[in-house]
């Protein structure tokens, strides 16, 4: 494979390379694709970044600064560069990443870099800062390829030329009217089969998606991986067309909306950054642990109404671990199964149903197996066959619970418009602790004592 | 928004529809673009999705096929069209669509609908069908737009236009030559803009990323990913073009590798398919909890072996399930933002070191402070200071482990090359359940007896 990864090796020759001259450095860096230099920035404390950012071309240094991830502060390289140096990398900027970057800034900042660019690129960015970044404006690039509707072929041809002289790849030609308001699209290739006289109404598409300004992130990743699409237009309230979204964002918000999901199904906020300090990963998990807590208080309290029977009986405690461990963990995976299901859009409201309905079944065969082999033990160890069923049936009944529990709550929290993946293994596991220990201390002190 | 949901309105017309005749349902059916039949389809029985194929167009009836999750069985309507019916979707499908499909059948199926198509469709089916389905040939469509290098503009303009004439888009322009080697590529608009005198080989890239046949489709993705590329060329050894790899595969295969991640982090084995029956469910899912009941006898071995502990201060017995769900959860969490930093290749060695680290703060301070709550219940609620004390230690110190383990092991696991989501929650919580109730019972013995 052409593409080489960067390896511990490249990593040590760049090091030693910080410690040359500008010139080493360079003919080093040149070896590397912008994104491979973003990732290796990625792992570099502030001033090397700023350093390498500084020796590198401004094309380069801009597509570098693209490149690499929000999390580990772009932004940052920015503030540390001198006006001049600054004002180039930013002008290679495509718009939409020059926005993302700029916003994380303090805004005296953000002006300070706005004023020295030139008028028509600080404008377009000012623009898009007054987007929220979630959303299809906060997404979108204003540099798209747009023909008029009463453009001749020769035209046409000309202005795609002119306007892609910027771009290093373009997708769709957009059509507009005289006011700017989307038309449809065209094609590349009709432009050029089409015969000298044609024009571009005659050629025009009308069929095409597209989304406003304030079109949810996630819509538009779910349209563009629908439709399969290379970029789709955004407009606003009268047709005008502002800009598009190239696949390219897509998957990047993809990977961001399943982060969110794995994080939040484990109990993580999900705006914990996964490589940010301890004192966000506190600030993000400490909240869910209390909460934790708190129904795990709910859970001990059921423990100590039977104080008694554990106290006659204290070979119970082994079990009840057991019982309790086995239907959060059953929970869990009919959790992840459901909140998987609901974000891939994969359930109508029958399937919904019978989701539970699969979980209830998966419950009860599961803890029959593993309640039997528990069973087993009690009598065969325990010489217990009396405990060995309250444990047998507790184990079955906790596990139909949790089947119904990590499917049932996260489909209801979809149905009133609460993100399912919010019923974190956390709130699931409460329902089996406290229902695990009600139905084995329960039985136990009615059977056993 | 221009595109339509589908809606339980649709869902109730086309129910209807399916009542009445085929006129009826065929012009009810116009209105839906074909990936949205597809959703619709995918919750009907079989006799329906067969009877809709079969009245609608086969160019539209292909790209619904095309468009239907794995998962829900797009084979079987195969198997039930007539012969003829059959060849001509087939014949309209991507052949890296249509062998995604055909390999779901059984061989003699296989070859009964292959017979049917013509040579060169069936020839080029057969070879994708010898590729692996998780790899760059499992993935890739054979049909390219390729121009040889010697071509003139003229010659690279003509060929691109026939070439494409059965394509809906293309994307990218590979450069071969006389031999089909891979040389490099172009693109559409430098051929445009250039003279007539000019021929590819002056306006050819050579910098460009490529993937062999068995590049495994994660990598593939990765690259796709890094580079922000529209489609990835395939070669063998001798760098023949074989095929290219489209960003809207990619994105196929980002959700599902992320489905993967958040099922084996759960405790569900990868391969669960989330529409699958209860048997698929149970047996993707048994196997973890009988694993998570043996972990559960190690733990229950600990409290049974401090069992005249708990028979003399059976109060303990409520403090344990809560030591040992915090545990059980604050390592959920370190593992859940841990496997998810892997999955981003987010981590380079020495981070992987600074990760645990933070792990071990964030575990230091969330142990503290819930231990300090749970401190002040056993002072104030069961006024015994000295149980708080020792809960209070042992919540700390679980906590401690819950974070060392939840992204250590991954992180090992990911060096020794065994997929770090392996490390399931099931997994985790062993230590911090052993390690809990060691801790817990091991202190109240010593100090509170």
């Amino acid at each position: 494979m052409q593409s080489f990864e960067i390896d511990k090796n490249d990593l040590l020759r760049i090091k030693d390379a910080l410690e040359a001259d500008d010139a080493a450095l360079q003919e080093l860096l040149s070896e590397f694709h912008a994104s491979e230099i973003a990732i290796i920035l990625e792992g570099l404390p502030q001033e090397s970044r700023d350093r390498i950012i500084n020796i590198l071309p401004a094309e380069i240094a801009s597509d570098v600064i693209s490149e690499m991830d929000a999390e580990s502060h772009p932004e940052k390289i920015l503030e540390n560069l001198d006006p001049e140096k600054r004002s180039e990398i930013v002008e290679e900027l495509d718009y939409d990443d020059a926005t993302d970057i700029i916003s994380q800034l303090p805004e005296e900042q953000q002006n300070e870099i706005l004023e020295d660019l030139d008028e028509e690129d600080a404008s377009n960015i000012r623009t898009l800062l007054t987007y929220d970044e979630d959303t299809a404006g906060g997404l979108m690039n204003t540099q798209v390829i747009k023909v008029n509707l009463n453009a001749s072929k020769k035209e046409a041809l000309d202005t795609v030329i002119k306007l892609s002289e910027e771009m290093e790849e373009f997708y769709s030609i957009y059509v507009v009217d005289d006011l700017n308001k989307l038309l449809g699209t065209v094609s590349l290739k009709s432009i050029i089969k089409s015969k000298n006289s044609i024009k571009v109404a005659d050629l025009i598409q009308t069929d095409y998606e597209y989304v406003t300004a304030d079109t949810d992130q996630e819509e538009v990743a779910r349209l563009i991986s629908q439709y399969n699409l290379t970029s789709i237009p955004v407009v606003d309230e009268g047709m005008h067309l502002l800009g598009h979204i190239t696949f390219d964002d897509v998957i990047d918000v993809l990977e961001e909306e399943n982060t969110e999901d794995i994080l939040k199904i484990s109990g993580v906020s999900e705006d914990e950054e996964l490589s940010g300090n301890w004192r966000e990963a506190v600030k993000s998990r400490l909240p869910w642990l209390i909460l934790n807590l708190m129904t795990a208080f709910l859970a001990a309290s059921v423990i100590r109404y039977f104080g008694g029977t554990i106290a006659k009986l204290s070979i119970i405690a082994g079990y009840m671990t057991m019982i309790a461990g086995m239907g959060g963990n059953a929970a869990t995976q009919s959790l992840a199964v459901t909140v998987r299901r609901i974000s891939l859009n994969d359930l109508t409201d029958n399937q919904a149903y019978r989701t539970v309905l699969k979980e209830f079944t998966v419950g009860l065969i599961n803890g029959a197996v593993t309640g039997l082999i528990v069973l087993a033990v009690a009598i065969f160890y325990d010489q217990n066959p009396m405990l060995g069923l309250v444990i047998f049936l507790a184990m079955t009944g906790n596990l139909i619970i949790a089947g119904i529990a990590g499917s049932a709550i996260p489909l209801f929290l979809k149905r009133v418009g609460i993100d399912p993946a919010v019923a974190s293994s956390i709130i699931i596991t409460t329902f089996t602790d406290v229902f695990g220990f009600l139905l084995l201390l329960g039985m136990a002190s009615y059977f056993l004592l």
